[in-house]
């Protein structure tokens, strides 16, 4: 090792899910939704007017800051604009759990909480759902120096009741409370409607799932005016211009097609409803979910060996080997055709475990 | 003060030269090129699938890292793309700088060096410049913990030759190296030809200035294989997708059409040149510049007074009232047209400062 080397900060990167180059795979591992975004992002881009780029981007992205506070009642100073919710979440761990004290999140959750947590030598303790892939709110009423809440969870899919997560917020007035909201739009309640109540509370947001935009990389955050001036204040100590100006063209055209998301969630939710349905009948048993994806265990073969099944014939789905979840396949849900292709498979994968007698 | 506000981290953020709405403005402020992007990016914008969308986008960036390394003569393997330079600068300070021994940089440089080291806690030495703004090599061969030199540097717009960089490179094998080239292209020779010599020697560069594209943001770094891989570890544990799909193929469209760059940067070489002679004649005094800005002093009307003039009437330069450069203005090179406006109002303004007596 060269001395240089010595003063690196070295960290274990997280692992995202795999994103294959070959188009035929049907791709079921990353959670997105699989229908085009909304008409006019493609209007956006497509009469972009390129000279601007010259110019640097408004940095507070004003215009989609505004269409974001427009379309969920609140003042554009309540809203902030990252690229990706992942930028968002990152800055607000930087931001917001800074006291030395532990912060909490679920033993199963989104599996970048710890990492962020290392990066920024943030102590945290993670609190085990219970059987039911639920969280214990009890387990969030004692000392602690944040805490970060996906609902619905992921990789579960189980959502808590904005009542719960209530409680959880009232009892710690010391602490930023951080509802990590990617997945909401497919059936949760938000936690939106409590910012104007609670000073502490912040809401993140996606582009990626819903608005079927993971190519274009918005997330935000919404809280009260403190936090999202705390949050601006260093975000500007990294980079002024972080959302390029197609970005926040396109970003808009979405945002005002509130008619095209309802229709895109009520596609992927009907789907997700039958596929839970054909799941059950092949003897997959799950936690019901509210979510682009169902977290499924199956009653006899193990998931690694389905996940392998599936990933050799071109199915792509996601797999952690970790403690408690081991035995669980995360199953993005995709467009009909995909699903069906999906299930046929299973059908004929389960008939030969069974009848062959290898498995099972 | 509420009880979570105690635990937030609070900062100074960095303040960007000002971004006006109106476009009438001569907007000379902020160093942006004043032609529009290579035509490629526009056909990449107007002809882009917005189907892709919905898809994460490849998240090492892939092809665009590629047509830079075949640009640079350099492996992919070495080079490392973020959400313009003060993405990758940030990131690098983070990964480099975490020896805990101050780190070294001039004391009229780029304002965020200052501020990242602040952010990351990373103590600092700033190294006077001397009289005629130029680095004094034997400043930086004393223990420290990592160097960044801005060349040109910013907002003197002075070249150090690279034989004289190599050295200080060479003298500090215990550290890493940044040598920031957001305006190498305008005159100024690249250290990217000794990334293969030195494994501490990280080299950035940006698509905002030469490239017309300060609205797209895309920085890049260019170094050692070991460098570029920590680089990456520390990216991934942020946030794995970053650069957003259009990004990367209107990226991707002006790094392959090098005839236009080199014509951009030949007419605002061309421009500054003479604006150089035209500032002189009007008795502004300034070190030689290798960028697309100008930084000057009037021999007699103190800086404070004609940029404000200068705002007054539409015309934005940039003005730091700090130690040693509180009477000189940063001018960008904008249009033929436009430095015929700011020259013409200059003669005006000094014309009546003599004739009127007030100033002067």
């Amino acid at each position: 090792m060269m001395s240089w080397e010595k003063n690196v900060r070295k960290v274990v990167p997280y692992v995202a899910g795999e994103q294959p180059k070959n188009p035929n795979i049907i791709k079921l591992n990353t959670n997105e939704c699989p229908y085009p975004p909304a008409p006019g992002v493609g209007a956006a881009l497509h009469g972009f007017d390129c000279s601007i780029l010259k110019r640097y981007p408004d940095p507070d992205a004003a215009l989609l800051v505004e269409a974001l506070a427009r379309r969920h009642g609140l003042s554009p100073k309540q809203v902030f604009v990252g690229v990706g919710s992942d930028d968002v979440l990152a800055m607000a761990f930087m931001t917001f759990f800074q006291s030395g004290k532990p912060i909490l999140f679920p033993d199963i959750t989104y599996s970048f909480y710890d990492v962020w947590a290392d990066l920024y030598q943030i102590p945290y303790e993670c609190q085990p759902l219970d059987e039911y892939f639920c969280i214990r709110k009890e387990d969030y009423f004692k000392e602690n120096g944040g805490i970060i809440i996906a609902n619905p969870n992921a990789p579960t899919g189980v959502l808590a009741q904005v009542s719960v997560l209530e409680e959880i917020i009232k009892a710690n007035p010391d602490s930023v409370v951080i509802i990590d909201e990617a997945y909401v739009d497919f059936g949760g309640e938000s936690c939106a409607g409590l910012i104007n109540q609670y000073e502490n509370l912040l809401v993140t947001q996606t582009f990626s799932k819903s608005r079927s935009l993971a190519g274009l990389r918005i997330g935000y955050a919404m809280g009260s005016e403190k936090l999202i001036h705390y949050l601006n204040d260093v975000k500007f100590s990294f980079n002024s211009y972080t959302m390029n100006a197609v970005t926040i063209a396109a970003g808009i055209a979405s945002v005002e097609d509130e008619a095209y998301l309802q229709d895109t969630v009520a596609k992927v939710v009907r789907t997700r409803e039958r596929v839970k349905k054909e799941l059950s009948d092949l003897g997959f048993i799950f936690p019901d979910t509210m979510t682009n994806f169902i977290f499924a265990a199956h009653e006899t073969v193990p998931a690694q060996e389905i996940f392998e099944a599936l990933r050799t014939n071109g199915i792509y789905v996601r797999y952690w080997n970790k403690p408690r979840i081991s035995n669980y396949l995360r199953i993005s849900i995709g467009t009909d055709e995909e699903m069906d292709k999906l299930i046929s498979f299973l059908k004929d994968y389960f008939g030969s475990c069974y009848t062959g007698g290898q498995k099972g």
